[in-house]
């Protein structure tokens, strides 16, 4: 981080560059979080653990990814910890399911399909510069030609035509096991409710999220002007 | 869960009675997850594990409880991961806590502060139900009397006057740790707010999160008329 | 208004009942805005003449109405004035053509179309109440067997399904005149702004409405936790 | 307004110039509505009677003004209408007191204050442009030196510090006369409220209004991602 809070992401061999200067391979090979680095400029650096989000802020990111009101909606609505397993399709840059791994842990496991090559290669370099690459297994495949896996407790789904492989999802959950839908479109959500409650998921629900900021000045506090107005909608469908 | 879809919770060395009938100690002794247990009035019950949510929705609740989309707000924005460590208060009925224990899992730890002495009781035996007591600590404690850890991941206040620890949350941090703080009332918050950015405290953001269901019926789709309007803000704060 | 605040509707040649006590035909006949008059009980009534807000929460209303932040946007988006000539459909109680009375005034006209019967009864007898009588004119009739009138500014439909009588309404409207649609559906909406878009409307917009409420207490300030989470999507479209 | 449906505010005598060409003097002052008036490079364009909307979005306007939303939300929650009398301060380029006097009409009256006199002018020159010179009164004074009408139905405060002159506004007003307060601070609204309650005003309430639109896209039908997160607060009260 450098004095404006700006941060960067580097790895342990390499010289960094930068409008405030240089700072050597040796430099940051020897740093520890909490040292601060000097710039051939004269510039101060800060050394920061990243933590996930910091780390996805600034990874290699080719596609959008899900913001973290929806991320935190699925976490907290399916009670997702350590040790559970999840399935999630498709991959992207592979945020979401970094998100998963951070929260299973070692005990826990994720497998990620994606259907393009170059997002599953991205998304395979990523995690493993976030050391997940033991807990996080990207497919490239297509997840319509079904599902390997099985007792798994989430299968997340940011497709298209969610509800195409919904009967596939219903073998692959355990007794208790979430299926999550996360569509911007009303009509792709109320297809995937009204055919997930054909196959009998039960405690269907579809849930937005909006989010507020209040801003503190010294005038006053009042919410902020801008605000996303809407990212999609989730549906939350269990396997009971 | 019987025929109607309710959930009890039961432990493994007791007799289950309820008006749909009994079902006997052995029965439930015997049971493994997915059986059919029937009762002596011929009602058939399903054995489900139980998640944290099934869990918490039906323990001992004497306090009112932090909701889902606010608890999701808290472990999205924070990162919280396995492995982390937390420190929260006030306990309550353990339900944040359940929910911290439930992601950090046994290679992280939460040390849960409650001042009043029944409260702490319930949460120990919440969480021991859960069995996550090796993960969380509870301890009967004013945090104001001091927090006892360090190189905490993640602070964790639901307290009416949360700003007077700040300065002994910042030391308690970790380089890249988050003070969180919820709070109902505008003024609790905007007070937070000042104290932890003049504290030295980064990235401050003050959030509220809305969640609006939609409802799928023959006629068509639309918003649900009731909507909890307002739970309460968080502060979100780190120390860089 | 009692010494509660409770508000009551009378007319001007009839004795007042309460729980409060009597007060006599002879002192309503003769009382002015602003008198206090007291029951044989003396309990003591303030006189205040009733704005259409008053009126419309104390009259007769046998079915739902149309909310004041729907009423509204209606107003305001259209920016409906004096003068302005006005058809709706269907006139339920009357509340939605009163609102529209009470703004385009002597030299405006609202006609307001209602099926059934004993609503069209109910909604006359409010109207005149009000004495709007000469300014809104309920007909008993279907729309959908067509649109008396021309040159209209605004035409307000809270029908199953408005866009059957589009081409009725594109014909009745004038120049720089809008349509208005209230529905609770989702699929209602979508499928009005298809056909209103195909049919040649211009400036189309679909606009929900949500109300928060701040109160404020000795402790602080805070949203309420009461929210009216849906009633209705309003689709504007304009003839120009 | 032109064939992308651009629109241009146009006296009777002045000559139209745009990079679509030139429409001649003579042809303008003989237009009717609807009439179709070709320029030197033969393009079209529609003749269309203003209405109170069309007119703000394009007269001189050099400060922010009031969005419709919260027009609406004061028209409505008052029940302003045909021959309603109303005070207004400050008046800014005259918006909001065009969308009353657009109300009131002639029976009714807008008196509205004006500290700045560059302020004042344009808001006289807007008015009269939509001819509403008769109905809406600008007068170029500090409100805070007192209020010179009586009998009022509606006070509409938009000022820094509206609480300054609530003693006054409450003489102004008539039985059944509101105050509505609009601020984008919550500290001045609470203020605002806390005064109103101890001076006696009734009905008190602070609302904010949330805005959403739909698009309807050959996809599917979603919320629209742009959003107004906040304009500000409205506080209502009532004299009873």
């Amino acid at each position: 981080m450098d004095e404006r809070g700006k941060k960067y992401l580097l790895g342990k061999s390499q010289e960094f560059q930068s409008d405030l200067g240089i700072i050597s391979e040796e430099q940051i090979a020897n740093a520890s979080i909490g040292d601060r680095l000097t710039t051939h400029l004269n510039k101060e650096f800060k050394v920061i653990k990243p933590n996930i989000n910091d780390f996805i802020d600034l990874m290699d990111r080719r596609c959008s990814i899900l913001i973290q009101k929806d991320i935190g909606s699925v976490i907290a609505k399916t009670g997702l910890g350590n040790g559970n397993k999840v399935v999630d399709a498709g991959t992207g840059a592979g945020a979401i399911a970094l998100n998963f791994g951070n929260i299973v842990g070692r005990e826990g496991h994720v497998y990620s399909y994606e259907i393009r090559e170059d997002f599953a290669e991205i998304a395979r370099k990523n995690i493993s510069s976030f050391e997940l690459e033991d807990i996080i297994e990207v497919k490239n495949k297509d997840i319509k030609e079904g599902i390997d896996e099985n007792d798994i407790d989430l299968v997340f789904l940011d497709l298209t035509k969610p509800y195409e492989i919904f009967e596939d999802v219903y073998e692959s959950l355990n007794l208790g096991g979430h299926l999550v839908i996360y569509a911007p479109y009303i009509d792709q959500i109320e297809t995937s409710y009204r055919i997930a409650k054909k196959l009998g998921f039960s405690d269907l629900a579809i849930v937005e999220t909006l989010e507020r900021e209040l801003e503190v000045r010294p005038q006053g506090t009042r919410p902020k002007t801008r605000m996303v107005g809407h990212s999609g909608y989730l549906l939350f469908a269990r396997k009971l």
